[in-house]
């Protein structure tokens, strides 16, 4: 199978890597980051091009663009990991369309397109008799997406509650054992590089809503967009919340929920008993779903990292490779 | 897609209804229990068949076998679901074979054979150019091998660690909780059906070794039988042994692990932290594995009941359905 890369940041160097590391039978002919490009159709020698992008800046020609590799490289799935952009979705929305439009199947880890325009892509697919998987996007290395469509397939999902930004619970997770204030916990997190500068996109919940979006239209195809999320921030919250919780034996968490029976989709910080499965340490992720036959079901995972974030784009890659392509 | 049905207690019914309820494209057109069998090639009045189970506790007729379901009626796909034998596997064995040497695809919760005939199964299946697959044999609704084969497709199990056995986490969590004896809690399990009359399967650890032996062969393909598993129950614990574990913030559980690097397959009751995602409560099950790239990946939900192993299987069914039946 050749696959073309789009975006060379974190997830796409830990993609490129294990690609080369594991025998998977999968060639590179092209890849682009956001200022150059390289295809080679019998395919590309990775490790020559990740030393030149990390001595240059550049991966490739400054001539080539990401949208000339989409529209021309000869592949067969397009690995779309640019960087989101939540508002419009777009270069990615554009880079997806093309390569589906040619008949490309695209693995994508870019909550923009996803959570902006998940229906219309995934009928363009269906149209286009390829594949549209992104795993990725919700929860990083937990395969939510397989558990949704094989594992718990003829099911049918009632409620949705998860814990799906790493960098809150990362806060409330020292906030509750170290008794620090939300901004002490906060300073930390940046200090161990799990917020960023300006972290209202995580603490504001807007992250957690984005993937709430994701989850609610991939299950419900219900055309939910981030302004139907009630949201609730943790950056309100204080430590004597969370002291008061912690004496009843309980705790606080940034909780999405979809519940579709009461009409709610919701992200806000929650008390919840200690012995619930929701409540994980640090940085995790994890998602409960309340179904009509399996009951609940729990996953709980990294929500981030370079190598993590790989798993579920080459979870997602093999299985198109093994289940898709001999129909393409 | 046509199914033949072998089986109808708990689970066989639990499938049964559910293919009724649901609409599923699914037409069963062979029954059997273990007295009688009934087959009809438009497709049988399930409804019908279940009551005439209830009224005479036959489902067909009693000149019919099961092994002539399986030898003769017109079917695409077996759901084998008939009663356990741990020792032997068989009849089961004997039905799963004549399937998959008719060519047709094979879904079963039935440990014994799986436990006991795994590699050489999967390998008919290959040959015969169809699907064996067994979701429902470990660990109940937890999609554990779809989550093994597809959302963590491409990385590496480095070591797995389950509560695979719902009695022993009942009877734990009891004499944690009230501290009750190993002997008040196993009575409580009986009267609450939780606990068989003869618990020795289930509390001397060999319940949850089989389910090792399934997961091992599943992952590693490395032959590994019954007696490879080092085995302790929690029949001998003590109620102190527990309460010196919650003192010090800890709990017991009866753990199953597999670590290739060290050699080690092993049930037994191991001191746990209580924040552990694996310290589940009363009768779930809970799994994790350790990867290469995704790392942990943890999985909580119910290890049995009617519907709940209903839902793997229909889960396997409709995976088979959906991405199997047009190449057969």
């Amino acid at each position: 199978m050749k696959v073309a890369l789009i975006g060379l940041g974190s997830v796409g160097r830990g993609v490129a890597e294990m690609v080369i590391k594991k025998d998977l039978g999968i060639t590179i002919t092209g890849v682009a980051d956001s200022r150059s490009g390289c295809m080679e159709s019998p395919g590309i020698d990775i490790p020559v091009l990740l030393a030149k992008k990390k001595k240059t800046g550049l991966c490739g020609n400054p001539e080539i663009s990401a949208m000339d590799i989409v529209q021309n490289a000869d592949y067969d799935l397009l690995v779309e990991v640019s960087p989101t952009n939540a508002l419009t979705g777009e270069p990615s929305i554009g880079y997806i369309k093309a390569a589906l439009g040619r008949g490309k199947h695209v693995v994508t880890s870019n909550k923009g397109p996803v959570s902006l325009a998940c229906t219309e892509l995934r009928m363009m697919a269906q149209k286009n008799g390829v594949a549209f998987r992104y795993e990725a996007t919700v929860a990083g290395a937990i395969p939510v997406m397989h558990v949704l469509e094989h594992g718990l397939g003829g099911n049918e999902i009632l409620a949705l509650y998860g814990v799906l930004n790493g960098t809150c619970n990362y806060i409330l997770t020292r906030m509750a054992d170290e008794g620090l204030t939300y901004e002490q916990a906060l300073l930390e997190a940046r200090e161990m590089g799990y917020a960023e500068a300006d972290p209202t996109y995580d603490v504001q919940g807007i992250d957690a809503a984005i993937k709430l979006v994701i989850l609610a239209n991939t299950i419900w195809d219900n055309g939910v967009t981030l302004n139907d999320i009630e949201r609730t921030g943790i950056d309100l919250l204080t430590a004597d919340a969370l002291r008061l919780a912690e004496e009843e034996g309980c705790t606080i968490r940034l909780i999405a929920e979809a519940i579709p029976r009461k009409n709610l989709l919701r992200v806000s910080p929650r008390i919840i008993g200690k012995n619930h499965p929701l409540v994980v340490e640090g940085t995790l992720n994890a998602l409960t779903f309340e179904t009509d036959m399996a009951k609940e079901i729990t996953l709980i995972g990294r929500g981030a990292g370079s190598v993590e974030t790989a798993s579920a784009i080459i979870g997602d890659l093999l299985f198109i490779r093994d289940h898709y392509d001999r129909r393409a």
